[in-house]
């Protein structure tokens, strides 16, 4: 991810995922790309904004709530959310946001 | 910036800022260190978590909309945002958003 997310005219949803790894990759990187994959073929998806420098930070935007329960919900990506808790994560947060306006150059 | 912010219960605001950089310094990275110093001692402010890996992400955290505004309206803060737009960024995207949920581990 090293572009800017192109986005619909608010009002919109974003997920901000704050999280910081611990040592080792144990199956972290190819999870986190099929993740991003997965991600971008969900109903409702709008796109995701990521970068990792110590702190990781992604924010995905969705058109509703109802889509992000459903990404939430994906059985893959609850294996992989286990795996977050359990292996990938020393800390992790996630702020449900709805997007209220937007401007940019 | 690597660590996660300690915010409150929602709700709460969050300012989510991504850019692309251009070229070379050009006396960013002193600017965006006396930002992050300065945004910390502004009123209403929460929190704030930052990463970039070609693309930038910051994230700040807010009481109010009105804490957001007098932010942006902030005179050296003005400053700031007029050389990112003709120096610093080739791209910025702001979005403003509300906090509705948050849960982590």
């Amino acid at each position: 991810m090293s572009e800017i997310a192109q986005t619909p005219k608010p009002p919109y949803y974003a997920v901000i995922f704050t999280s910081l790894r611990t040592e080792g990759d144990h199956g972290y990187g190819a999870m986190a790309d099929r993740m991003l994959a997965l991600a971008a073929q969900q109903e409702g998806f709008l796109g995701i904004e990521s970068a990792r420098e110590g702190l990781g930070i992604t924010v995905s935007y969705w058109d509703s709530l109802e889509a992000i329960r459903n990404w939430k919900q994906h059985s893959e990506h609850q294996e992989a959310q286990q795996l977050g808790r359990s292996t990938w994560y020393s800390a992790f947060r996630v702020r449900i946001t709805k997007v209220e306006r937007e401007y940019g150059a």
